[in-house]
């Protein structure tokens, strides 16, 4: 079948699906967790598959371990979708009522988007996550997952198409393309996709964004700063900046940046290096961070735009808040950044001024999570200025539809010289 | 100036804008409105010069009404920017606050957008009216009107930031370009412009859409259905489809495609055809339409894609609900789609599944409007599937960020054996 029609197939499925009662979903939603674990044997078979192809052509340990299933990572599977199942609906909420007048009543509804391209890699667990995800919010889902992960991925949207299809959700729901070829068509498919959520490298979302007019939720980098202020206190600076460099220093919310105010330098920024050297962080550092402590090597102005995902980290010692607020938006990538200070009117002017999904005080970059804020599941981080912001849960799947209902009610009455009076009585409101 | 370096000054000048309270930015709104009043001379004069040129150039009667200022429509103008200097600031507003864990507090909070480029066609008072909406908003905007407005949209836009400055508002907020050069130059700075408005014809709407990366606000087509379904009541389908047809055909809302049940066409379709051909529009129709009564030209399948924007109509009579939405969901651009029916299912599911940014109950198309709806004023209507749907108040002006406060909290505490656990405590959530 051709990716155009898969996808036609797929709009034809979501106009049904987004109609569909939550009970439905969350019958389906379940079904499909108990038909991964009655069928665990045929998908760990599946993927062992996968795993041998992948050791011949090589495949670096770190993705053979993100490709490789074992029973506690298909209950795990199965019991993320069980939790989507117990998320609230995020459709058919009411935003907001308003009588524009005697029985002309204006309700603000939220709905489904329509058709979710997600292109994700080798995880294969993935293609669960995203598909109750999208079941839930009643979108049809296009899955693209790494050609490694081939015969789990098939194995997986087929029992998940099957359990889904014989709970009531429309045929065509969730579908699987497998080439780069297909990804390319998809791409091109703009009047029929509304929206592209690419899980991987930085590399890859920036490709996915550069070829596509399709909105693109997600983000291509993660260069997380901290600002250790003058007014820090710096045991806290050194908890909050090694925990944000050194708990996990391959995700997008770790810290590649640190600025430090001049006049903290001295009480804090020795001991710091120090911490950071004895876990065998290399620190880069500008001119000034050079004289302070040996073993340092030199920062360059590349070295600000870089996202390293390692043990590396740059530093840079600057003369207020303003500078290190203005290093932030120009070389940051609007992900997340902290400051640590005991000063709430700087923390306040770093919140307000520095533009990015997510600004902390005095909390450590890496909480920057869907799971941590509570979303229960997350779609992806984005760092889109529209839309969706910082950690996305259900609710970046949903947009509205206005309903308005009246009783013949005509804008002719409205206008001219004994025009009837809106009276725009709002009842409910919530943003 | 370059368009780069004005976009650069109007990225930095966003920033600060982001972050100023309301009572500056309301304050500087009533200073433009009343500097607009204290110029009304200088601003006709230049407006004239505009009016001359454009008189030579030949411009169309209605493009040359549009243009044309008086002193009646610049005090709307001036009357317009106080009223958005009364409308709540959108900007600052909790959505939702989560306590994480103990003194571990995520708000999310609206922020405005960044920078705006809003492009727009002959009418000098589109300058005034966005502007004020994005100083309100808090966002810079880069404005850029039509080539015969030049002198008026010049002298607007000088007095606009004069005032805008002398109150506080960041230099930069609000700039001009004035070129077709300027405009694809400014198309290409997707790192730096976070959304365009475009406002005018269909095809410099799809234009826009089509040379640019940034996202795009708007809708470059209006084909809007009424179905008058099989439990009608004639009187009110007469009434509706009519104000929606006829009431003002050149815009945006109007009725385009009229859908009806072969079971009402007795009953409707006579009495209805014969009201629009006095009213001299031209029907265009199916088929079976055609056997209703005389002087109907036939409707080709081009017909039900095009906006008229015109006195004239497609008819198309149908077997059921099913093939009514269906026709809309195919042939539609998303705008706005109206059922007549007494029968509350069939409206139900007719404003479920249309998938549609407006869907009506017995109500003309015409009433899918900024002000009507209620929101004091417009920023335009959008056809899209993500961020802002339907008529776009100030809301559509914002996002948001989330702010974390903490006391020092790490990731590490809430990770392995001894694992902290979060709280996720919700103490508001408004979506």
């Amino acid at each position: 079948m051709s990716v155009l029609k898969q996808v036609q197939i797929a709009k034809e499925a979501s106009i049904k699906l987004a109609a569909l009662p939550t009970k439905i979903k969350n019958k389906a939603l379940l079904e499909i967790a108990d038909s991964i674990k009655n069928n665990s044997n045929a998908i760990l078979r599946a993927n062992e598959k996968d795993v041998e192809e992948a050791k011949k052509s090589k495949l670096s340990y770190a993705l053979l371990k993100r490709l490789m299933l074992d029973n506690h990572k298909i209950s795990e599977m199965t019991g993320e979708v069980r939790s989507v199942a117990r998320l609230e609906d995020p459709v058919g909420r009411v935003l907001s009522q308003v009588e524009l007048d005697k029985g002309l009543m204006l309700y603000r509804v939220t709905c489904p988007i329509g058709v979710i391209g997600a292109i994700f890699e080798s995880r294969p667990d993935a293609a669960v996550q995203i598909s109750a995800l999208c079941l839930k919010s009643g979108n049809s889902v296009i899955l693209k997952g790494g050609s490694e992960a081939k015969n789990s991925n098939r194995i997986l949207v087929e029992i998940i198409s099957k359990a889904a299809e014989k709970n009531g959700i429309p045929k065509g729901s969730v579908q699987l393309i497998e080439t780069r070829e297909e990804v390319a068509e998809m791409l091109k498919l703009d009047s029929h996709i509304n929206l592209v959520i690419p899980r991987g490298s930085g590399s890859f979302v920036k490709y996915v964004q550069e070829h596509t007019k399709i909105p693109v939720l997600g983000h291509s980098e993660g260069i997380c700063h901290i600002y250790v202020d003058k007014y820090a206190d710096v045991k806290k600076a050194i908890g909050i900046c090694f925990d944000a460099k050194c708990q996990y220093p391959a995700v997008c919310n770790a810290m590649e940046t640190m600025l430090v105010h001049k006049d903290i330098v001295k009480r804090f920024l020795p001991l710091m290096i120090r911490k950071f050297q004895q876990a065998n962080v290399e620190v880069r550092g500008d001119e000034k961070t050079r004289k302070i402590a040996s073993g340092i090597n030199k920062a360059t102005e590349k070295d600000w735009d870089t996202e390293y995902n390692d043990s590396v980290l740059s530093v840079r010692i600057v003369n207020n808040l303003n500078e290190a607020i203005s290093h932030i938006n120009r070389h940051g990538s609007k992900h997340t950044d902290a400051i640590v200070t005991e000063n709430k009117k700087n923390a306040d002017v770093f919140m307000d001024l520095v533009d990015s999904a997510s600004v902390m005080w005095n909390a450590s970059t890496r909480f920057a999570d869907g799971f941590r804020y509570g979303k229960g599941a997350e779609v992806g981080i984005s760092t889109a200025k529209i839309h969706a912001r910082g950690p996305v849960g259900l609710e970046g799947l949903v947009i509205y539809k206005y309903k308005l209902t009246g009783k013949g009610h005509v804008v002719k009455d409205y206008i001219g010289k004994n025009a009837k009076k809106f009276r725009h009585k709002v009842i409910k409101k919530l943003f």
